[in-house]
């Protein structure tokens, strides 16, 4: 049983987290206490979990081998190189070190990025583009939930010339309201959302720059819209572009189960079924559906997948299985 | 047009008070903008509404006949003797002047009260029991939402002699979130209540004084448990007593129908006919309806309303049209 | 008081235009009784409602001067001419009379039509953009839910020249379940909706020609997806094209402002402020909202209305009003 | 690994057991296809499932040791002794089986019962308080969900005699609509039900029956109302008495404690701490919480499980690791 440490359980993120890692035949889960952003009240855990405070010392001394950060950005920053100097490897579930240079970080986090060369180092933790790499890493930048969506629906498809750039690509994503976070706010308390749906950062969210990081899209080529549903889990983004080269829905999906034959937890939808939230909730898939208008060659992607899982403490775990050597799946199905 | 000052008008009774007199066709709401303890971004309104200053001065300069106080009870204790000295009637929303006595105030609300003499003079603001003392009041204390469902539902049949005391009456509430107030909290936000249902202040809610006060029960006589509804509005208590004296549910419809004959706001349901939350949603009627088991004489009351209409905001325009000599309906059907 | 027939009273929308014209000052609402597609229990009404059969006879007999179709296409395409005959004139909420002719409605409603004539002479009844013809019509054919929030967006923007046709346009549609209707399907049922989102229809709603047709978009130049959001009532459309010759988004909102000067239904939000569901719900408005993205002339459109009211019993009474010579927003306010 | 059937996996219950099963260890599901009250399509499963039809020569041909029936009580009264001709026992999750004789049957289901011979043979399948007759019966009656919740609350206070019965057990009952079952109705339709709360059956639910038979109370001594909440799962009962002899909440809690010690699915919460639907969904607890007013005597228990789980699929493979001799809680923690 291989120890590791959480930081951030509190918040939805590392709750999820802790929750899969319990489970996890391999390892066993430490809360690392920090002063945290949220210090609310502990969501509910079954077993009483091992406890210990968030330093160096701590993490030497349990002798942890990987240490997740749920938490936010500037913490992420501080915490990141304590970590590993403690001998630690790490994988941060925060925009910290998803973005390839400090100046991309700042105009998009609005504040300097403090660790410039573990920015440089940090390996991009999306398993079905970055296997080789996140398995020797010893810094993972785990993927914001909505470019995980966005990137496993457009980038095979990229890959294999079949969008035309030129007419770009528009996003339409939706989101529950867990992805906002555990701190109580207005804009996600109870009466404002329910009954109520409403877009937010339109095309300039803070999350667009990782997808055309992974793509190679250009700004321009690339609208997206993030909006918030009155339920509690899950991700859809609804993707339009212009086919090229293919005469049916079909060759799209043929591109789909080509590239992800070997992946575990992509799943193809073909015609007559369409991916929603429900068929991913509290599950690491991320499920894709394609409609072709042959004629004029418009498409949709539909891709979904829950935000708190393949968008974040899933994806984690995924890594984590990659850097440890254990099967990819583990603990995830 | 008569203007009247709304203090509090962020919260959502406020804000629902502020619909209901925009409506209104002989009164013009205006703002009062007091620090307040929840300074969030204001409910969205229609039109634009005149503002003054929380202060005497603006007050009598406007000649304000009427201010409704929808501030937490510490604030409401002390606007409430400024706005009377200014020359306004004053009706509060909060539990400030509900109770009878300074003592029981401290018990319930964990503070001493710092009006005694306004407290002694307050009406308590229920008008189908107490109309002929709010016409005349200078303070009326809007009723607490649990106690207006719980007291319109008891309080008739008590009087006809039909509720076995001894026996004791359960009243099991349920409430929509925006009971809870604007202000946000993690009991309150998003994530926590959809798809959750759960018990607060059982057997200790400070809203029962109310009820025992209004209803002439014993605190052994009455158990209140309060519970929070994934939905926005509304409230529905289920009251289970045993009846004596009576052979059939016609019977204590029929006392409903009678105390009730000339109440605009109060609907009696005939059997087949159950209450519930949409049937009361965005109105100021109260729906009462009752089962009975003949052989052992247990019966089960319905009442629901709105939390926000009927439990406060409503309730409180019935409570000037009273006291302004409007006819009691004015702006309400 | 003049009155007026509702044939379809049970169904969401049928009982939407009841409760609006219950509280229209001018005129009194009849329920025709038509064995109909969905016999269910009826939506209660406040008010005890003048029932009479639905024949020519009875119409022809009270003396009405419209009728009100809220019933699925095929009663319409019966029923419509039986109303003109009888004397009355006809607002039909169904899709029969939309599309401009039958080849047209057979390709997207999979069924003959059987009163061509009374195709070819239906007014189209979006207010905003055919208000002339409709005054004087014998029959309006009142607009679907969704191409009214689409058109309402696009067609001012498309007169104006700022829309560059050659990249397309995407509408990214979210509906309420009561655009489903009200008769029971799995599909509509609680357990499948909650904390669930999807997508349906994809790139062949029966909606789209509408829109084409008003706006005269080629059928390749618009992309449209319809999802089902675990709500009650309330459309948005998110609106993605590429802007030509505008710099910024007021010069956008100008277009709006200007197009839309004298409309008292539609709302334009300026920078800052994004139209929502809650903002629209029991209102007749439509809100419209502009994102630009300046340097790649990326542009976003948000248009919200509620489906039960501007996008269908709300805008037949707009209809109803100006067929009849009254302000067009009698009662709607 | 043993092979074992279900019938009717299309419901909601049924759909939870195969879910269950599949990651049972130590069985394999079999999908009975019988022509059922509702054929709508399947719930989505993970796994492509092993299917036969529902006739005694495929349980029979395949050596079934055991089947479930998840279809109505007219179903299983033709299929259960079908089933144990064939070989297999039988855990059936209708209410056919639960009560002790035929009249108390056709008195409360409102048909005649057709099988009086295996109704008497029958074993109740609450493990808590009939483990031993499950772990040999050939039929196994699987409980209610509403008396699942009830008669663990309530009996084990009963047998300590710190209920006063002369007062009589409330108990005001709330539960997820999944509780009533897939095929679609107006009454379980999204639109009815969200934003909405609603009592039925009120005094004359058929759980009623169940609950007396295990707790041994009578008719007039217990007052049970059934509720829908606008959420998909759980049930949650607040259940109110007077304490007779106990000077503490903590002496009512020992009880409990004491009575369940050794029992692996019900959790007792301690002062501070009140259950609540999120924190029993998707598992087979049962949790229990009280409230008492020591002066008075008053006493509020609440009870909360998950009614597709404990209240239905998770109890029924409770009940078969207890009649096949797995560990009891084997597939379910």
């Amino acid at each position: 049983m291989v120890h590791v440490g959480i930081v951030g359980h509190r918040g939805y993120s590392g709750a999820e987290l802790l929750r899969i890692l319990q489970r996890h035949p391999r390892v066993g889960p430490i809360q690392l206490e920090h002063r945290e952003e949220f210090a609310g009240p502990a969501i509910r855990n079954r077993k009483t979990l091992a406890q210990l405070p968030c330093t160096p010392e701590a993490v030497r001394g349990q002798g942890l081998k990987l240490v997740f950060l749920a938490t936010p950005p500037e913490v992420s920053m501080e915490l990141a190189p304590v970590m590993l100097e403690a001998g630690a490897r790490v994988i941060d579930l925060s925009g910290a070190f998803r973005l390839r240079t400090p100046e991309r970080y700042t105009t998009w986090y609005k504040e300097p990025h403090t660790q410039p060369a573990l920015l440089a180092e940090a390996a991009y933790g999306l398993p079905e583009f970055c296997r080789d790499r996140i398995a020797g890493a010893r810094l993972v930048a785990n993927p914001g939930c909505y470019p995980t969506a966005a990137n496993l629906a457009i980038r095979p498809l990229l890959e294999a010339g079949v969008i035309d750039r030129t007419h770009g690509i528009v996003c339409d994503a939706k989101s529950g309201v867990s992805g906002a976070g555990r701190k109580p706010t207005l804009k996600t308390s109870f009466c404002e959302v329910t009954e109520n749906f409403s877009a937010y950062s339109i095309l300039k969210h803070r999350h667009v720059p990782e997808v055309l990081q992974v793509s190679g899209l250009e700004d321009a080529e690339f609208s997206f819209t993030a909006q918030l549903l009155p339920l509690d889990r899950g991700i859809l983004e609804t993707i339009y572009f212009r086919a090229t080269g293919v005469a049916s829905a079909d060759e799209l999906l043929a591109i789909y189960e080509k590239r992800y034959q070997n992946e575990p937890f992509i799943r193809i939808f073909h015609s007559g079924h369409v991916p929603d939230l429900r068929g991913v909730a509290r599950t690491n898939f991320c499920d894709l559906g394609v409609t072709l208008d042959a004629k004029s060659g418009r498409a949709v992607v539909i891709s979904a997948l829950d935000n708190l899982v393949k968008g974040a403490a899933g994806q984690a775990v995924q890594n984590m299985n990659l850097m440890l050597g254990y099967p990819e799946t583990e603990g995830l199905l």
